[in-house]
């Protein structure tokens, strides 16, 4: 993944994209692209200190605790959230760094900064 | 869709989404979060004049053209892109409205406008 990451984060509508930036940009997509995931993303960003217990995330959802953990895992290994164990919980926080490439691939032209 | 377009461009980090606000916004990405669809995206919108024939999109793929035609569809329901027939060709542009939604919602929170 290294290697696409240079020129992951130029506005799509800027220059066409190669087939391995396409594949590698459509990975990190799909793992937003499901409304449990979105909702997992948003509630872990916006909570107070930017971090959430997974105690925190289960309630929201009418979903097993295995399912909760397997769209955090994916969330996890797109590099949109990192996760540390204290005690008895895994407590999640946003990558901003990810989450602003996305941002930036999707940035109209007149905004994005020059090549 | 009307209905939660409001909401829409607040990055997904400031406040939880909404079970309606995730489902909307999901099927927006699903609909770019594929490598093909991210290329003709990328193509259409960074071709000269900001349109392109899908006569100038075919050849950069070792697809069919009702593969193609596929993709260009999904595209264009999601609202990604718009098409007008002109003569012999379909010529597609980007709506930069809906691709400046999506980048808006992965904006970080200190470079959002205030609420």
């Amino acid at each position: 993944m290294t290697a696409v990451t240079i020129q992951c984060c130029a506005p799509i509508t800027r220059d066409p994209l190669t087939e391995e930036e396409a594949a590698h940009l459509a990975g990190l997509l799909k793992a937003v692209a499901d409304p449990v995931r979105l909702r997992l993303l948003s509630m872990i960003g916006s909570h107070e200190g930017g971090e959430a217990c997974v105690c925190d995330l289960t309630d929201a959802f009418d979903l097993t605790a295995p399912t909760i953990s397997h769209h955090l895992k994916v969330l996890r290994t797109a590099g949109l959230i990192d996760g540390e164990r204290r005690g008895t919980w895994v407590y999640y926080r946003v990558i901003p760094e990810t989450v602003a490439r996305l941002g930036a691939i999707f940035t109209p032209l007149a905004d994005a900064a020059p090549a």
